[in-house]
């Protein structure tokens, strides 16, 4: 039986623990509710619970190698603290990693849920063939994560990769963190609900307006199905969406050189209506896209990033593991770290 | 005697070799003016022929490490060839590394100028203390370069670093490279006396106008001359050089969160004109530099990434080679070569 680790997915709405192989094979996975309203202590006992649930069943299978949790936030690597999360009220300046250690008698690895995303995708998913590649998640926000040699760039504090607070338009809306016109105020679920219903408000959306009020629901998967559907005002905002990721995309691209950039998060599901804005303005803005280019292929996704011919390229693609990716890219986080703490095995104090 | 190596700076106007040794002494170096009206072939047999003086010179005192050459365009790290420079008319497609190598007889690394410039301010200069960093260079282009622990980061083909063409204004001026908008088209020189001609025609900027109906030579220096001396439309232009600077910075703090960004190039001597109102864009565009800010010590460009008290700090700082730090950054090249062809001595053939 090979080494396996457990992963923490905690988002806003579910929580999930698993443990998983060292080849990236799903031994169990146990999803919960995160029961945010009923207090941080109940999610953090609740999340520890599953965890030595887990860790008492596999016991006998193999050596744990460690756990991973990526939390959606800004995080200090260095006290494991939560800087910033607006879907995890109160969790701010509180000691969660040391908290959780504390629970379970052993060493964990916070991190950034978008990075998590990223390193599964890396080890796993859409960029399991590339040392290095970025990702960004359009979700309720945007967030991003650059791996660099299989490993999570994390920058001086632990910050890097937030591409969603890249500026696309100096003027543009404003932005939850303070900034106007970044990537989160164009192409997040939150931000496209906001842009429909100013199309709504401008009496210049007649399907929107129409979809708004019979649907008690009207999110961005509603505003996505009336854009498959024809619906031009629907249609207008996916091609905002998509000129605000290829403005990003071709500032990673001629910044970073990297060759493979990876859409996830749920908003990527609308992949078809925000695509070909995203690949014209690569086209147009991008001079190292230009010179890398593998159209037409890539328009399709193309898995391979180097051609036949042996010649590099540049793929923007889709995820390909949902939202699993954040799963298993936390379950990874123990085997890929550089701290010698988290490379032999551990042990987590049972239940009390 | 300690080691030594051969750095050369081929510039549209400068040629430069100089003889650096590992301590990052200069031994000698060699200024001539780049022939390039006379054609590629002087003008390599110029360079071959000062790296071979100087080879020949200082033969008895120590091994050769290398030789490292900067250069301004695109290189493909892979072919040597450079695929892209405005400066350097006719060199384009043209295998330019083999062509040095056949002259003298040994390998030679070629690398883009920016990218020199930024391993020379790591090695020598502001960015002395810190392991990662990148540089914005302003000049006739905006040129920029990542270092990543101690190295530059190339990326998939050795086009990486390309931040003069992040986009600023997506529907703004037009660049050389086909984009609209990039911030070379917003913050070189060349960008500057587009940007003062154009308010000369507007009739909205009667310094400018009368200093460049008598100055013959209307630079970026000459508007540069009039913004401290407090003329509106000079200092209108710096302050829109200094936003879209704020604007890329942000967007690399955010996005990389290095410790260190250094500007240099010709136009940061304007620093003092264009640096308040990069600072103000970082204040309220960006996260990350708001939660790692060293305000207001940045402000004059501290040199410590590191407080007293031990936090990490963001800093933006100016660059302190000059000129110099492609040449020097240039001969450290075969230092921190990876190839292990560049880790021993070197023997460079004589003159024929």
């Amino acid at each position: 039986m090979p080494d396996y680790s457990i992963g923490v997915d905690l988002g806003g709405t579910n929580l999930r623990i698993a443990a998983v192989d060292q080849e990236g094979e799903l031994l169990e996975k146990i999803t919960l509710g995160t029961r945010i309203a009923l207090g941080r202590d109940l999610v953090l006992k609740d999340m520890c619970d599953a965890i030595q649930q887990l860790v008492a069943k596999y016991r006998e299978v193999g050596p744990l190698t460690g756990i991973g949790i990526g939390v959606p936030g800004i995080i200090d690597m260095a006290s494991g603290m939560v800087l910033e999360s607006p879907n995890l009220p109160g969790w701010t300046d509180y000691p969660v990693r040391a908290e959780i250690e504390k629970r379970l008698g052993t060493q964990v690895i916070l991190e950034n849920d978008a990075n998590s995303a990223a390193l599964g995708e890396n080890w796993l998913g859409a960029a399991k063939a590339v040392e290095d590649m970025a990702i960004l998640t359009l979700g309720t926000g945007v967030g991003g994560g650059l791996v660099l040699g299989r490993r999570i760039w994390h920058g001086m504090t632990g910050m890097a990769g937030e591409f969603g607070h890249m500026t696309v338009e100096p003027e543009g809306p404003r932005c939850g963190c303070g900034n106007h016109g970044c990537l989160e105020a164009l192409a997040s679920a939150t931000a496209i609900v906001r842009m429909a219903r100013e199309a709504i408000a401008n009496g210049a959306a007649p399907g929107l307006s129409l979809a708004a009020s019979s649907n008690p629901e009207f999110n961005s998967k509603a505003i996505y199905n009336l854009a498959i559907q024809g619906d031009e005002g629907a249609k207008k905002i996916f091609r905002r969406v998509g000129r605000a990721l290829g403005i990003v995309l071709s500032n990673l691209i001629n910044g970073l050189n990297l060759p493979m950039y990876v859409v996830g998060g749920g908003v990527s599901s609308a992949w078809d209506a925000f695509a070909p804005s995203l690949f014209e303005e690569l086209r147009q803005r991008c001079m190292v896209y230009a010179a890398t280019s593998p159209e037409p292929a890539n328009k399709q996704g193309a898995s391979a990033h180097v051609t036949p011919t042996g010649k590099t390229r540049t793929l923007v693609t889709r995820a390909l593991l949902g939202s699993d990716a954040g799963l298993f890219g936390a379950a990874r986080l123990p085997q890929v770290s550089i701290d010698q703490n988290f490379a032999s095995a551990v042990s987590v104090r049972s239940p009390s």
